[in-house]
């Protein structure tokens, strides 16, 4: 069973590289250069890790102390970059992905605010704020409103998924069981919002 | 007589609550859903001091670390979501919120910079900024050109504020009075460019 | 021979005074007032810097614990505002300053992040990002895509001008002649790629 702080590097991880992925698709849908479509997988991807890692004085942050945050968002952006007609097939590509990023981040940012000793409502708002975080700057630097503020269910699912992990651990259930039924609600919840849409 | 700690705490409050009725008004103009507002609301009203804690080196944030920032956020967010039509009767709401945030905000974040121990320069440039982030925040995130860059009077009126604060504390005077003075000064400058608009 | 602190300090006044004169000629092209002109500048000078500061944990950051930032935003500010027609006649002001700026903070992020004792790759990735933090800053205040996701060469020459310093430092070569070398590489990539505009 891996310990708190390899469950957060392992869902960080994924999240980035799902998050990178739908900042490449949204980059080339707005038909930007290669280094274009890298900065905004780089942006989408870390700008929520980076924001949690400030707000709790962890510097400097896992994103930009670490390779590997570097190495999954140019891998997802270089992807998107060489394939883009086929991840454009996929319905949804950016929605799906987002979602599935906004499901990791929740819960890795509510993990390692919990680990940083912060009380659990304020845990549980931080891995909100650590899941929006990413989408946001996307958005953002596409001179777009951010899909939290126009989506259904978008913050309250961050919210919902992070709930889930604070709950677990103040209960004292498995860190690993509570971790992947908020990363699922949370996912479970955008994807039904995004079908219904 | 309050000290400096407990004053700030009561000024960043009351700004946190003026500043969310400004992003939770704009956030029902945009016709915006309950959470979109919420998270707005957030954003207009943590954005300032948020930011101003992390250049102070102040992690985690007063506005993450302490539950009373949320709880004022939500509630202005949730009266506007309610009363959403009793609010747009007065007149200019967001503009008029956004001066009473700017100046409580401009006063505190000059305060709080002083007993961090920044120059008196720079601390009046730390209540500005403080004063400004709020309504960069929550105009950045509704896609527009934030109101400090187009609105008369508007930076000024922080710095305004935040220097009679810290000349305040260079001459050694009670900090409840020219705290007060600061915050009325800035109110009345904004209150003045509006009106005349 | 100067230290690295002395050398990172001329680099980000230079820095900051052409970033600041890029923010100001954008806002006076926007026909802000004075106020806004100057908070773009100090906007479009410090935000990267700032960022640097923060990622790396030297708080309070050098743009708000030392003046002579401020004093170097707002000369170029007041510069710009007042001779913004002279201005205008160089050929792609904006664009020109920004390049200068772009080379100055990569290869003065550069220096600050090996100073703080990140690993090289992440060195060069810092002074990167504290280029284009700047100019993303001056550009999403107003509203607009940032340049460095439409502009050819624009993050490639940050990176390549940060990379000579690293690349420098580890090799234990002058550090005075590879970060003038750095800056000159991403000035000249950045000049190339506007003249072919």
């Amino acid at each position: 069973m891996p310990t708190i702080k390899t469950l957060v590097l392992i869902l960080d991880l994924c999240g980035t590289f799902v998050f990178a992925l739908s900042g490449a698709t949204a980059a080339v849908r707005r038909r930007l250069d290669l280094f274009g479509v890298l900065v905004l997988s780089f942006a989408a991807a870390n700008s929520g890790g980076i924001v949690r890692d400030l707000l709790i004085g962890a510097v400097p942050p896992a994103a930009i102390g670490d390779w590997r945050y570097l190495a999954a968002s140019l891998a997802a952006g270089l992807i998107t970059f060489g394939w883009a007609p086929q991840i454009e097939k996929l319905q949804n590509p950016v929605r799906m992905f987002d979602a599935a990023g906004l499901a990791l981040f929740a819960v890795a940012g509510a993990q390692k605010a919990l680990a940083s000793g912060l009380n659990p409502v304020m845990a549980a708002l931080l891995g909100m704020l650590t899941g929006i975080g990413g989408g946001m700057a996307r958005d953002v630097l596409l001179a777009d409103v951010p899909m939290v503020l126009r989506a259904d269910l978008y913050a309250v699912a961050a919210l919902a998924g992070a709930t889930v992990v604070v709950v677990g651990s103040t209960l004292a259930l498995p860190s690993m069981a509570t971790t992947m039924a908020g990363a699922l609600l949370c996912f479970g919840l955008r994807t039904i919002a995004i079908r219904r849409g």
